[in-house]
């Protein structure tokens, strides 16, 4: 077409003969055929245990592009009959207490033992500043290599729930993928251990030994989520200080009431370096898993992780809705104000609130 | 009228010539000044510190009847002003530690030194065999018949939330009646010590001392609450183990990070029985408050508190709304049972739920 073509009042040019199809709607076929292929193709391969598209499939699940979400819970969906099969282990522990090393060391002796290990990891701090634990492959150099390992590095995410929503949903493709063994690491910011905690089978916290006084500065609640507590880097000179830590650890668990499902946390040593105590830690976690699985213990405690996540997901997304409206946000801050004057109560300035969205 | 009148066809009797007023308006006024009349005494008596008016209005708290909610909202806002005054503690422990003569014991002794003192209670457990603590108010015999001690049961509810609040609300009117000491006792069921702990500015733990393994069998999270904890019946034979429990309290309290306003909470022996250390507890709670008056803690943690009620009353609301739905309830059940039988993700649950809302 010309430019003169633009006037309205310029003689049209006569159409040729249209094609039998039209060109957009092939296209749209086309497109729609490839999409159709594509996520069957995800699941026929993600099922074949094949890491390329368990990877391009996390990435879905990641992604805040609503087509891709779409596709994703597609592939999660497929997938979902052939997950739920692992063991499920959490790692967590200070930065510096040797979480990398650890889990190499753990890892490598579990593909040694003919498993399957997927390693992946809950950091809400890993959208700030764009790092993020495990980001850094060659931190598990050999355990990157081995065919049947598949690490991970965190999702990043403004809010813990949507991180770990994603991991949690992650680590149903890795057991669809055929992953036995899944590790999830955190850094433990925040609130993440029990985001992390409420995701698995089996909860393990790393310490250092340290000069004494062990239990000075341990987050509040972690002794009490933890299945054991193993104390890393008890290599040279620091093995005694190591057994002197565990000795106290012991007596710490024993302050607290016991578990509901009759398991009493148990204290181990391990060197990464030396390769020492991981053979017994795995050892332990199998007894442990063995144990709760004959007396039900294992499958209630998935069933009420389901639950819980089903609750915390409706519950926080309820919240969401209220408080990101703006009118309610406007009036919460005037409310606040009254409340600190004290011209209000808590509970006459929450039914004021409440009441603007009846 | 006769019973003839009933029938429609019966002759209607002329009416007579009607009352420059009429009766059923005149009532209404009459009814509705009574009502004005009786909101305003309310608060003036109130003021005055009139006993009787404060368990009325009280009683208007923990009504369920939506007019006595009215007339109990008018009364509290009138008395905001004059409320927020007093030192409000709360004391926890478990049956059987002694707690009613404790509480006698120091209210007796604040009420020696001219204060006065309001005794409340949050017993969420009371609704459910109708007895309540508190409830028997000759427990507290001396303290009872004391005319500048207030003693009030817990209200009745079905939810700690309820319960909770009709306290906290009483709290003020207690205040705005001039009392300037205010205990909240709780039996510790369930959450109520975390509901209490949020509506006091000084909270004390009460225990016994044992044979040894003190701190076994304490609910989890009361430690880290308590501003002290206080060894109740260090009298007689109890005297040695009270000091031997008292060193294993003080060891076990610094394992726990310090709170946040800096205060080291403290590990006290008493006898109410032989009145001792009472004096002492009294001069401790008052270098708390007024240490933490001086940094502002003090009003930190109630403006803190006022906003934790402000957001456990939203957030318990909108979820009571959300799951007393019927639709919702019917749903919720659905997708649970999809869920045990690994049919869907909880994400994909409370998604379905969540759009049923919409």
């Amino acid at each position: 077409m010309t430019k003169d073509s633009k006037s309205n009042l310029s003689e049209k040019q006569g159409v040729s003969q249209p094609e039998t199809t039209s060109k957009s709607a092939a296209q749209k076929i086309k497109l729609n055929r490839r999409k159709q292929v594509s996520t069957d193709t995800f699941i026929e391969k993600i099922l074949e245990g094949d890491i390329t598209f368990l990877s391009k499939a996390i990435t879905l699940i990641e992604s805040t592009n609503s087509k891709h979400q779409e596709k994703a819970n597609t592939i999660l969906n497929a997938c979902m009959p052939h997950a739920d099969k692992s063991i499920r282990i959490g790692i967590t522990g200070v930065p510096g207490v040797g979480k990398s090393t650890f889990i190499e060391a753990f890892g490598k002796y579990l593909t040694s033992l003919g498993k399957k290990v997927a390693v992946l990891a809950v950091d809400p701090s890993s959208s700030i500043n764009k790092g993020s634990i495990l980001g850094d492959k060659t931190r598990m150099e050999q355990l990157v290599t081995d065919k049947n390992a598949f690490i991970r590095p965190s999702p990043s995410g403004t809010s813990l729930g949507g991180v770990a929503q994603k991991t949690k949903e992650s680590i149903l493709l890795c057991e669809a993928a055929g992953f036995d063994t899944i590790i999830v690491e955190t850094v433990g910011v925040g609130q993440s251990e029990t985001a992390v905690h409420a995701m698995v089978d089996f909860f393990l916290l790393l310490k250092l030994s340290g000069a004494g006084d062990e239990l000075q500065g341990i987050k509040r609640g972690i002794i009490e989520m933890a299945d054991a507590i193993v104390i890393n880097k008890a290599d040279g000179d620091n093995v005694k200080n190591a057994k002197i830590a565990k000795v106290e650890f012991n007596r710490a668990l024993h302050l607290y009431p016991p578990k509901e499902n009759g398991w009493q946390p148990k204290v181990m040593i391990a060197s990464a370096l030396n390769n020492s105590g991981i053979e017994d830690i795995y050892t332990m976690i199998s007894e442990y898993i063995s144990t709760t699985k004959k007396s039900g213990a294992f499958e209630n405690r998935r069933n009420d992780q389901n639950k819980h996540w089903l609750y915390t997901t409706i519950n926080d997304q309820l919240k969401k809705r209220f408080y990101e409206n703006p009118k309610i946000n406007e009036l919460l801050q005037k409310e606040i104000i009254n409340l600190e004057k004290g011209k209000t109560t808590p509970f006459n300035a929450a039914n004021n609130l409440l009441n603007n969205t009846d």
